[in-house]
C-alpha cells in the first residue's frame, strides 16, 4: 500500500492530526477518534504493516510493551478505569477497519456499555486435543 | 495468590489437564475450554502474574510474540480462519475471570457469532487532546 493512502501512516507522518499519548522511535500511541470508552488509545508501529503476518516480531513486541505501559497510565491517570482491555483485529473478518496494524487499549468501568457476544460452548477434551494438534501443525508449517 | 489455587498455574505445573499448542521456557499456549470459535488459544506467562500491572515487561513481550506466532499458525492450520482477534481482559471490570494474565487468540470467520457492542461516539479534537494529556500524566507518574 502507498504510505500516503494509509491514514495511520499519515498520522505517523503528521500530515493527519492526532492526539498523541506516547511516541518513541518504533511506536506511536494516540487517541482513537471514536472511542469505546473515554481513554481509548491505539498503539501502532510507525513502519507500515497491514496485519500480524507482515509485522516484524520485534516491532510487535515493542507495540505490546507500549500497550502495557498505556494500560498502567490509564489506571494512574485519574480517568474512570477499573479495568483495561487490549484488542487487536487482524483481518476484515476479525473487524479490522484500518489496514495498518493497531492494538486497542481502553479503560473499563461497570456499566460502560461494552459487551461481547459469542457462541461459547464447552468443548470435549478429545475435540480440544484434536484442534491443538491441528494448530501445532500450523506452527510447524511456518518454521 | 497461592500457586496451587490458580487454575492456570496448575495447568503450567501439569496438575490440571490442558491441550497444549506451544511451550517454551517462559510461555505456554493451550486451548480455551470454552472457545469463542474453534481454535481459541490462551497464551500465558508460566510465572504467575495476576494482570498487566504485575507482569514483567519482558515476559509480556514474550507472551505477545507467541500470540503472534499462534495467529500465524491458525491461518496456516487449515482450520476455518479468515481473520484473528487478540483480546486481553485486565481486571474484573474488563471481563477477566481467571486472575492469571492471559492473552486470547481466536480465529474468525463471517457469521461466527462473535460480536462487540459499545457506545461508540465520535469525540471532538479538544476532548481527545484533553484526554491524551491526562493519560500522558499517568505515564509520567509511573516513571
Ligand atoms: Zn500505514
Ligand atoms: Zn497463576
Amino acid at each position: 500500500m502507498d504510505v500516503e493512502e494509509c491514514v495511520f501512516c499519515r498520522v505517523v507522518a503528521g500530515s493527519l492530526a492526532s492526539s498523541r499519548v506516547y511516541e518513541d522511535d518504533q511506536v506511536l500511541a494516540f487517541m482513537d477518534l471514536q472511542p469505546v470508552t473515554r481513554g481509548h488509545v491505539l498503539v501502532i508501529p510507525k513502519v507500515h504493516a497491514t496485519g500480524l503476518a507482515d509485522l516484524d516480531e520485534q516491532l510487535g513486541m515493542a507495540v505490546f510493551r507500549v500497550a502495557q505501559r498505556v494500560a498502567g497510565a490509564l489506571r494512574a491517570s485519574g480517568l474512570p478505569c477499573d479495568g483495561v482491555n487490549l484488542f487487536l483485529a487482524d483481518g476484515e473478518a476479525a473487524f479490522q477497519e484500518v489496514f495498518h496494524v493497531h492494538l486497542h487499549v481502553f479503560p473499563r468501568t461497570a456499566g460502560d456499555g461494552f459487551r461481547i457476544e459469542a457462541d461459547w460452548r464447552v468443548r470435549s477434551r478429545a475435540e480440544l486435543d484434536e484442534t491443538a494438534a491441528t494448530i501445532r501443525s500450523g506452527i510447524t508449517a511456518e518454521s
